[in-house]
């Protein structure tokens, strides 16, 4: 059972917890394709979206999730705030904590920032990404896909490509697999994929071609196209050479390997254009259960029971 | 009877298909006027306001449209999503739809994007003005403001005054107006009203003094002063002394005659003063049957029935 | 009672209408108490937050209020409009206008914008700030705040510290508090406080050490850093020397007294940290008391009656 008030990181977790929030995600799968995508689950409560980071496509995420309970909803931005006035974050918090909303889902550039709160607020916290610390959310948004693709998150093998180093989605995801026994291998250019990641119980294949053979998923990052520095990668030609998912190499993986990605993809980057389009890709489904995702989150903090619907 | 799941323009619709969203209008004005502005047509449904260009009269027309309808309002605006990241068009639309919308209401630059959407997309869709295409809601809206004034939208003269080339107002109420047996003139510089639109089914009268005379209805387009490079027209001094509607041009119009303009309006220009806040000017009047307009078009594109209320 | 149907500042207003809107005020305190933190009194009802001047916290302290109350919320801010095009307040106002929204919540850096907008609006009209004029709900909210601390707002001494002479807030604060049988003494610098103010029933200290002398209630302003251009006060080091509240000072006042501040606080100048952080502060009591008060304003101006949970 996930009894929990915040959702701060995988880390934390146990299994049984977070089988516990995928089963409760499977309902509200089920909601999004009803005619009338409600349910009053969140009546009269108050969810703040407190995003210190740009980024639409999270945001939008946790407001539609929000919505479909029935919560109210509000946009905070950062750069929009009296920030600019020098007030600190904590302030910030706390005036909006005095509005007495129920869930601040915060996304923030410093590693930590959701914890901190929790030490000076009594509201319930999901992080949704700070710094290169965790994205939990997509990470459970991830392996709902999986389980929904492959019936199990045991007994796989799921590799895992590009610049795990400043991947918050990497390392939510390595924390939730090594929860299960199934295999997760990690590939990249080595500046990239640090040898002190197997110390998370993952193992580290340099060679993309040998990292993929008989994947049941191959999971690609984003190239940040500013960290080609020299001191990460050369060019983006040579990462293309070496660390693009193309059709030769998604042959290796299993005949029934999934293809995904976080998005946005840099299409022709990490991932060649037709596997993103191709039936292998899972990419749009990770989309849709992050609603699920963060409705059963937004749900169960808010502790709530098994009756979603009246 | 209107049974389609987009409005992308008005060209492709019949007279039939016109009316029937008019005369839902007519019961959808009704309901602004109420005490309690709500009926419960899409509840659970999600309205996505995707803008990828700059409008906030629009998008708040649609915003409130929809809410009054009950649906969940989500404002995506391109300029702040993760298109800056090199993100394709396709790719924000199809991450969007795979959370479950029910309708797009596009606003873009490039002319014909929202058919373009409709090819990939599941969704309904709305236009809600591509490049120089389309405005549909547009023209349905000055549509519904005729009718509403002169009981009808056959045997009127109406003129259409200013840059009609790069209007989508102007080519969706051509393309509305000329279903009915109604006489439209257009009016404006030569190089902003080329002879080609003839070829619509109109008429060209390049002075304004006799394209107004025993007009019903005189709508004034929007001078975009960035136009004013001596290709198109010389100065606005020119604009104005040759195609500003000003009192003794409009004294050659019908007695009754009614002034409109898609707003914002420059004062001055192409509208005198003293005549958009006149008796003769609906121009607010268009502004509130945008409400009832966008209303009656999300409702029907989403299948909705007879019964509004229930 | 309090019968009106706009809220345009404190100076017109009786005792009786205040004490009215703090009592109905108090009710709104425990709505947002509650599990389900929503009442249906606004249902159906538009409220449009028209913005001239960014303020992040006082709007989405008016969009909570108004979603508390079932009303729906549109966001219009004037720096992301069409004024950029030209089209002027007037303009602006009677175009939101035409879509039937029941109440303007408008916040502008000209004084008397919300008056101006009653002479050609028929909406409510609740003022949000207007330059150095009023800011009539923080008045309010801050009375209110007082009353739940002193448990009356006659007999108290209030001393008013810092930018009195730029401050709405300080001015609409005064219009209230000089309606009770209560000492309002104002200090800070002396550009910053001229003599003019006591001709509206305060008095002035420009001692800050005598000022709060056996103060119940001591609301520090917050200093404009870019006033600091020696004509109304030298440095920030002075001004901190001179009127920042410090501990030796506070001890001056009432053994009980509360410090207030409207926020966002510069931290370490005029208010030192411990204070702010400490027991005596009830500055987020304030950001509390703000939600309460505005539904009670959106409430009572729409007609409400008794009844506020049916």
């Amino acid at each position: 059972m996930f009894q929990r008030k915040h959702l701060l990181g995988i880390e934390g977790l146990k299994r049984e917890e977070i089988d516990h929030i995928l089963d409760v995600a499977d309902s509200m799968v089920e909601v999004s394709k009803r005619s009338v995508k409600k349910v009053p689950a969140l009546r009269g409560k108050t969810v703040v979206n407190l995003f210190f980071e740009p980024s639409t496509r999270t945001r939008i995420s946790f407001e539609v999730a929000a919505k479909r309970l029935s919560a109210d909803l509000i946009n905070f931005s950062g750069s929009t705030s009296s920030l600019s006035k020098g007030e600190s974050f904590r302030d910030t918090v706390l005036n909006l904590e005095a509005m007495h909303p129920d869930i601040f889902v915060v996304r923030h550039g410093a590693a930590g920032a959701p914890d901190y709160l929790t030490t000076f607020s009594d509201c319930s916290v999901v992080n949704a990404g700070d710094g290169f610390h965790e994205h939990p959310t997509q990470a459970l948004l991830d392996a709902l896909t999986m389980r929904q693709h492959k019936g199990k998150l045991d007994d796989l093998k799921i590799t895992i490509v590009g610049d795990i180093l400043h991947s918050r989605v990497a390392r939510s995801n390595i924390f939730l697999l090594t929860r299960y026994n199934t295999r997760v291998v990690l590939s990249g250019p080595p500046p990239l994929v640090p040898e002190e990641f197997i110390n998370m119980g993952v193992e580290i294949e340099y060679n993309l071609d040998k990292a993929v053979e008989n994947s049941d998923v191959v999971m690609m990052l984003r190239i940040q196209k500013e960290r080609q520095t020299g001191s990460f990668f050369p060019s983006i030609r040579e990462y293309r050479k070496y660390y693009q998912l193309n059709k030769e190499r998604l042959k290796k993986a299993d005949k029934d390997a999934i293809v995904m990605h976080p998005g946005p993809i840099n299409r022709g980057i990490e991932l060649m254009k037709e596997i993103a389009d191709s039936e292998r890709s899972v990419i749009l489904n990770q989309v849709s259960n992050g609603i699920a995702v963060r409705m059963a989150v937004l749900y169960l903090i808010s502790g709530g029971g098994d009756e979603i619907n009246n």
